[in-house]
C-alpha cells in the first residue's frame, strides 16, 4: 500500500487551531528537570504525553521509568515490516524561567504576540517534537495509516544532559530498533533558509568551590589577614583564557581536528558579519579567537564558559563579609575528538595547580556529552532535504550546530542508524533565555515538512 | 547630691533574668535596615524603645523622622546642669540573617546556650546598646536619680552606614549637645581583657556590574564568540591585586598616614598568632600584606574586598548560558587620612581603565564612612578605664577597632565632644556572621561597668 501526503498535508493546514491549543496544554505544564521541586511537572507531562498518544491510536504507550525522569514511548508499525521504521527523538523536559529574570508575561502561560508564541519550550523542544506527532496523527486520521513506521522516543532529561538515557537504550536495543533516526532540537537563521545539522558540540560541565574561613566573617574585624574566597575565585577564573581568547588551560585543543579548506568553504555558507551577532545578541561587540569566522568559533571550536557564580551577599544594600566561600559553574563545549572526561581531568588539574593555599578548593563533574558529526551524503539525509523541498518551500543548507545533544551520538553508536536533525526553530527564538518563543507559522511547516519526510522515506528500500 | 553605685549595682544583678527577658523581646524583632521589606520591623523596633524608655520614667521620649528610618530619643536631665551630660549612642537596626546561612537556631528567636544568647542582633548592637539603658534604669528604680544626665541618641541604619545621621544630628545640635558620647559596639578579645576602642576605620562600599548580551544567550548556539560578563568581571576582579597582597589601584595608599613606632608597640600589645588568628576564623592560612602584623593589618592598613558577587544561573544542576550580566560588592575599609570619596573615585576610574570594550561597565557608590581615631589621654577616657576597672574587673588597653562607625566622626566633629568606645562585645561574637552570640556573663558586667561610669563622670568638672 502507498500512502500518499497529500490528504494529511491538507488535514494538517485545517487542525492548525487544535494543534496549537494542545501545545499550549504542554507549555503550562512546568516540566523543569534540573530542579527537584519540579519532578512532579516531569510526571504531569510525561502521562499528558501518554494520554496523548494513545488518543491519536498508537500502539504500546508507555511511561517507561530510567534512573531519574521517566521516558514516554510510542510507536505506530502498521505500515509493515518491508517499510522504513523512524525512530522520533524528542524530550519534553525544559529549563528554569521566572518572569523576574526579564519575562514579558508568565513563561508558563503561552501566549501569542506577533504571530509567535511566548513560553518556556516552545521552540526547545515542546514545540518541535509535537511537529512529528502531528504529522503521525494528520496520516492516521485521513488515510488511517503513515507511509512507514514510526516510533517515539521522548525523554525527560536532556536539558540535565541526559544522564539516564543511554543505558535506557542498551536495556532496549529491540524496542527502539529503527532504521533512521530524527530529531528536531535544532534551529535555521531565518525562516527561508531551512537548515540540516550534521554536527553538534559535546560538553563538560563542571561547579567549583572555594573555601576560606569556617563562616562569613565580619570584614572590620577580620579583613586584611583573611584571603577572600570571593577574590580567591576571581583571581583563578582570570586565568582561564590566554590574552588572545584562547584557552589556557594546558592541552585543551590537543585533540581538536583541524576544519579543512572544504569544511570551512561549507561552514562559511552560513556565516554571520560582526553586525549580525551583534543585533541578534546585543553585545557591544564581538569577541573570540580571530584565527576562525564567527560560525566557525560558534560551531566548530570549543568553547570554556561561566554559566553561574555566586558568592556571599546578593541582596540589596551593603553587608560588609568576607564570604566563606565562592562558587561557579563552568561549562565547555566540545568538538571532534575532544573526550569530554578528560577535558574535566584537564580543568580539574590546571584548578587545582592554580589554587593558593589559602583556601580550600573542590572541582565537581556536573554532566558530559560527546560531540556528533554525522555524514551527509546518505540517502536519509538526501531525503529529509527533498522534504524541506516541498513541505517548506526551500532548499536547506547542511550545517553544523553549536548546541549539544548528546544523544546524537549515543543514538548513533548503539542503534547504528544515521540521525537526521531536522531543526525546526529559529536561531533567535531565545531558547534558554527569557521569552522564548516560537513562530507559528514554523510549527505549521514544520508539520507539513515532517508530514512529506515519512513518505520520502517510503521510497528508500529497507 | 551625690548619687552612690552600690544600690544601682545591687538592682542590676537582682534583675538579670528581667534584663534578659526585655532583651529578648528587642531580638526577636527582624530590624533589617538593608532590605526595604523590613520596613515594618524598624517600625515595631523603634516603638517597642520608646515605649520602653517611656516606661522607664525617660523623659522627652521620641520617635523622630529622617529621610530613612527613624531615631528614638530618650532623655534624663535630673542631675541638674552643674553635672556632665553623656550622650549615649546605639543602633537598633540589624544585618539580615537566615537559618539557610547556617543558624543553627532561629535567628530571630533568641536561644540560650552555654551562658550565651544566640540571635541576630544579640552583640551587635541590641545587646550592647541596652547595657546603658539598664545602667539608668539601675538608678532611677534605685536612688531615684542618675550621677549624671543622660542622653539616648539609638538610630535605625547603622548596618547600611548611617545614611541620615549625619543631617539628624546637624539639625539637632541643641538637642543632643553634651560633654561626652559613650558608644558600645565593639568588642574585646577575652572577656578578661577588656579595651577600650580610639580608633575606627572608614568605609567605602561599592556595586559593580558588567553587562554584555541583551539577554542571557544560549552558550550552545552564541557561545564563543560573545565575552562572557561573569569571565569580563572575574578577569577585572583579578587585578584588585598585587602578588604580594597589596592593592593594585593607582594612588590607594596616597594619603595612609604611616604608623610610628609608638603606634605600632600599642599595637603589639594586642597582636594575634598565626595560629589564634586560623583558630577563630577557620581560614587554612593567614593572608595579607606581609610587611604588617595581623592585628596592624586588621585595624590601622586598609582592605578591600568582595563582600558578593553574582552571575547566571546560581540553582541546583546545569544551566547552559551565557550571562546577560554580572554584578558584584566591593568594599574598602579605610584608614586615617584615607577620603571616603576620593577612594570611591580611584576604584572607579581604575575599573573603567580595566574594563574591554565587549561589556557595559557601570560602577555605582552604595555607602561611605570616614575613619576616626581619639586621643586617649583625655579625663573621659581615663574615666572610663577605671570605670572598667571597678565595674569589669580588670583595666582595659586602647585599641585600634578595624571596623566602621562612621558616626564616631561625625559626632566627635559635629558635637566637639570625645567619642569613648567602650565595646561590651567578645572579637568571637561572631557578628554579622551565622549565630552571633553574646554573652549573659558580658551582658551583667557591662551594666555594672555602665553604672560605675555614670558615677566616675561624675567626679569630673564641666
Amino acid at each position: 500500500m502507498t500512502v500518499s501526503s497529500d490528504a494529511a498535508r491538507t488535514y494538517s493546514r485545517a487542525n492548525g487551531e487544535k494543534f496549537l491549543q494542545e501545545l499550549f496544554e504542554m507549555l503550562r505544564i512546568p516540566s523543569l528537570s534540573g530542579d527537584p521541586a519540579y519532578a512532579g511537572d516531569i510526571r504531569r507531562m510525561a502521562e499528558w504525553l501518554d494520554q496523548h498518544m494513545r488518543g491519536l491510536g498508537l500502539d504500546n504507550v508507555q511511561i517507561m521509568p530510567t534512573a531519574g525522569h521517566p521516558v514516554v514511548y510510542g510507536e505506530w508499525l502498521g505500515a509493515g515490516p518491508d517499510k522504513l521504521t523512524v525512530l522520533v527523538y524528542g524530550h519534553y523536559d525544559v529549563v528554569p524561567a521566572a518572569v523576574e529574570d526579564g519575562w514579558t508575561s508568565d513563561p508558563f502561560e503561552p501566549v501569542v504576540r506577533d504571530g509567535k508564541i511566548y513560553a518556556r519550550g516552545a521552540t526547545d523542544d515542546k514545540g518541535q517534537m509535537f511537529i512529528h506527532v502531528k504529522a503521525l496523527e494528520a496520516y492516521l486520521k485521513t488515510e488511517g495509516a503513515a507511509p512507514v513506521n514510526v516510533k517515539f522516543l521522548l525523554e525527560g532529561e536532556e536539558e540535565v544532559s541526559s544522564p539516564n538515557l543511554t543505558p535506557f537504550i542498551e536495556e532496549h536495543l529491540d524496542l527502539l530498533k529503527a532504521d533512521v533516526c530524527v530529531i528536531s532540537d535544532t534551529s535555521m537563521s531565518h525562516i527561508d533558509a531551512p537548515s540540516i545539522t550534521h554536527s553538534l558540540r559535546g560538553m563538560t560541565y563542571l561547579e567549583i568551590e572555594v573555601e576560606g574561613p569556617k563562616e562569613d566573617l565580619h570584614s572590620g574585624l577580620w579583613g586584611g589577614a583573611a584571603h577572600n574566597p570571593a577574590l580567591v575565585l576571581v583571581e583563578m577564573l582570570g586565568k582561564l583564557y590566554n590574552a588572545d581568547n584562547t584557552i589556557a588551560v594546558p592541552g585543551f585543543y590537543d585533540d581538536v581536528v583541524s576544519l579543512t579548506d572544504e569544511e570551512r568553504a561549507m561552514i562559511a555558507k552560513t556565516d554571520l558579519s560582526e553586525a549580525d551577532y551583534k543585533a541578534v545578541t546585543g553585545v557591544p561587540a564581538v569577541w573570540g579567537d580571530a584565527r576562525f569566522t564567527i560560525r566557525e568559533r560558534l560551531s566548530a571550536r570549543p568553547t570554556l564558559d561561566i554559566n553561574g557564580m555566586w558568592s556571599g551577599w546578593t541582596g540589596p544594600g551593603p553587608k560588609t563579609i568576607i564570604p566563606q566561600k565562592a562558587s561557579a559553574k563552568l561549562s565547555s563545549r566540545l568538538v571532534a575528538n575532544q573526550d569530554p572526561h578528560k577535558i574535566f581531568t584537564l580543568l580539574k588539574d590546571y584548578l587545582e595547580s592554580i589554587a593558593p593555599p589559602t583556601v580550600k578548593l573542590s572541582v565537581r563533574l556536573l554532566t558530559t556529552g560527546r560531540a556528533a558529526l554525522i555524514p551527509f551524503d546518505i540517502p536519509e539525509m538526501q531525503a529529509a532535504a527533498r522534504a524541506y523541498e516541498q513541505g517548506w518551500g526551500h532548499t536547506p543548507v547542511f550545517t553544523r550546530g553549536g548546541g549539544s545533544i548528546p544523544v546524537v551520538a549515543d543514538i548513533a553508536s548503539l542503534l547504528h542508524i544515521p540521525v537526521v536533525m531536522m531543526g525546526y526553530g529559529l536561531d533567535s527564538d531565545g531558547l534558554h533565555s527569557p521569552n522564548e518563543h516560537y513562530s507559528i507559522e514554523m510549527f505549521a511547516r514544520g508539520i507539513e515538512t515532517a508530514i512529506v519526510y515519512l513518505e520520502e522515506l517510503a521510497q528508500l528500500s529497507r
